[in-house]
């Protein structure tokens, strides 16, 4: 927890009262805080700046609000179209993505992922939420990112896609395309990553017609996790 | 396991038999092997190539070997020295780095590295080496990686370190420096990198005194993971 995200039913003023369990356990353990000590915070969306912690009891934290005046970290020009991981992989990688500052996520069904997949807890949106802020505490952001679940390939291919690609360069990653991942790309992106087994042949041609750029990442095939990191740090 | 790793003692000529459990359960529930069934196989810091699945059964899978005549992936120019991260971190970490291609890895002790991890059971040789495996596995690689340990900072300045920045690039990562992390280097690279809470002051003056660039990944603070995953894939 870099830094203590502020709901808008925590602010009261210039001052900020947290009471949920998880980061007061967080304040007491890890960070050992004191009534006195300065701590980084942020309001959800908004900015970023130090506080002071008031008082700390099993219950409740109270800070009081310095200026928040610096600007939460940019964010990545990405949209994630992600082949809907397994469980415990999507649980980590939404919590990297987010870290790494993307802002725009969709969870894809293609032939590969299966279908027990969709039936995950870990697809609860209080989950999901969850891995959020653990993402954005890590990183010390405080703008939430959107997400959108997509459970079927062909409605995403005629009804999603072709919005996007007017104000997005397509880049689609799998094994065996022509082309090395860009570098230093500056440009709004739309970045599609297969699932463990990869795209079919069918989504590859799809995605490739409606202007997308096929790239991959070398002769290392990489689990989705590594996989996504890799390309969005080659990329940004 | 996009590739089975053969080791010597399981060639036998033109052929290769594994008793393993977890291959053979790997072969019958993930890949649903059958006999004539063809696989890619590597043989342990050798050559890559296919096999034909012979016989398979609950005690030993045989293969028949095609021409191995392909390289395996080329390595990463790169040292790569971490300060022992806490032990579940380690454990993903080493299938990370392994699969993105690392083949000299230090595991350091630095101040804000808690002393209790040099203690985790994921540190005894026998789990290092399933970590490696399993990278290697994921990546198509047969290059076994080495490691060493080194259990103080001090000793590592003065006795590891000069020998290390004769041949290397010393880069240090740690939020702060000066100069964003390099794009595309080919040249052999020392990597050192920082415990969750970062490396502190002195220890990084230490690593600049000895010729050490200090490079950034930005704003961000990345989890250990996610950061070396991040600072390998913008370097090369």
């Amino acid at each position: 927890m870099n830094l203590i995200l502020l709901a808008p039913d925590e602010l009261d003023g210039q001052r900020a009262v947290l009471a949920d369990a998880r980061r007061l356990k967080h304040l007491h353990d890890v960070h050992r805080a004191r009534p006195g000590d300065e701590l980084t915070v942020g309001v959800m969306n908004d900015r970023v700046g130090r506080a002071t912690l008031v008082e700390l009891d099993a219950h409740r934290a109270v800070f009081e609000l310095g200026t928040l005046a610096a600007a939460p970290p940019p964010a990545l020009p990405v949209h994630l179209v992600l082949a809907l991981p397994r469980p415990r992989m999507l649980a980590r990688t939404l919590e990297h993505v987010t870290a790494l500052g993307v802002k725009r996520l969709t969870l894809l069904h293609t032939k590969r992922v299966e279908k027990s997949y969709w039936q995950s807890p870990e697809l609860n949106i209080d989950k999901i939420h969850q891995h959020f802020l653990l993402g954005l505490e890590q990183a010390r952001d405080t703008v939430w990112p959107e997400i959108e679940l997509i459970k079927g390939f062909r409605p995403f291919i005629e009804q999603r896609l072709p919005a996007l690609m007017k104000d997005h360069r397509g880049l689609v990653a799998h094994p065996g395309m022509p082309n090395a991942c860009p570098r230093q790309v500056s440009e709004q992106t739309l970045l599609l990553v297969g699932p463990e087994g990869g795209f079919i042949d069918w989504e590859v041609e799809q995605l490739l017609e409606a202007g997308c750029e096929g790239i991959h990442l070398g002769a290392r095939i990489l689990r989705v996790e590594t996989a996504v990191t890799a390309l969005l740090s080659k990329l940004f």
